[in-house]
């Protein structure tokens, strides 16, 4: 499958930062995606080269002592998707990238109608993300290859591993929110 | 467990219409909670004699042919929660009962901070609700035996049964967008 994306389609990269690598994320089990930061990685670097709107979405935590609080070690963006100087940065304090912030004002004046999403952990920021976007009427893509989450037990106490909770939270989305593709598709 | 909610706790009831009965939605296999709607009754009741706000959420579907169709036969409220004269309608046309509509508005005109949410289904319109209310900063409970869901297969093509859907759902927003409860910790 390949995707025909606009000219101006716009790359938004959820939470990718230091702190989802600390150890309260895998409590309850290890990851899925091992390799999800390396695809993201080529994501941006596929972004650069077209030279289309890039946009890094930042948790900034309001609760000392949190992984991603906004004043601590652990609150710098990954490596792989470090931003460069000129990309626009989109700071918020709760799941959503659309609530707290002026993300939905600035795609709609930059005359944005595509979203390519990639980030973590699959089931809350990026989900958060992707409905929203999707209710908005943003025509959204999930890079499911370039986002990742974690085993938790679900309501009933059942532990579900990081692959089951990653594939139920796609099902949600798929088709209703989002189109889910793999990387492969845009690359 | 004893909530106490204030004394202008609105209640939310989301997409209850004759649209949920039909066939469509069982596909892939049985609904959960088979006593959702007589709970939803009694908690409805409940508002009704406090005197506290209500606001019946109804889905208004665009696509001639579908379930939840604005002009179809199965648009109607469910008999269990059909509004009395002088309650508040919310017309909606996607997911979130906070896209495209006045909701937000109407509860902060009215000075509303808690939102009790019961409706269908789980993982859809009561999930993006119920993250949009919290991300929003309502003070937001989910009554999950008045909710349900049904069976569907996850992205990897396994096929999960309604329960297990609901319960993955309550684990996405629990402690995270809103608390949920039982219908006893509000009666």
């Amino acid at each position: 499958m390949t995707i025909n994306l606009d000219e101006n389609a716009a790359l938004l990269i959820v939470d990718v930062q230091q702190a989802i690598d600390q150890p309260f994320w895998s409590e309850h089990g290890p990851r899925n995606n091992p390799d999800a930061e390396k695809v993201m990685g080529s994501v941006l670097e596929h972004w650069r080269e077209k030279a289309r709107p890039i946009f890094h979405v930042r948790h900034d935590g309001q609760s000392e002592g949190g992984n991603y609080y906004i004043g601590g070690k652990t609150h710098g963006f990954k490596a792989e998707v470090t931003p460069l100087a000129g990309e626009q940065v989109i700071g918020k304090t709760v799941n959503s990238a659309f609530i707290s912030t002026d993300l939905e004002a600035r795609l709609k004046d930059q005359g944005i109608h595509q979203l390519v999403v990639m980030g973590v952990i699959t089931n809350n920021s990026v989900e958060a993300t992707v409905r929203n976007a999707g209710n908005l009427g943003f025509d959204t893509y999930l890079v499911e290859d370039a986002c990742f989450t974690f085993a938790f037990p679900d309501y009933a106490g059942t532990l579900r591993s990081a692959q089951v909770v990653h594939d139920m939270s796609l099902a949600n989305m798929d088709g209703e929110y989002c189109q889910v593709i793999k990387s492969t598709d845009i690359l």
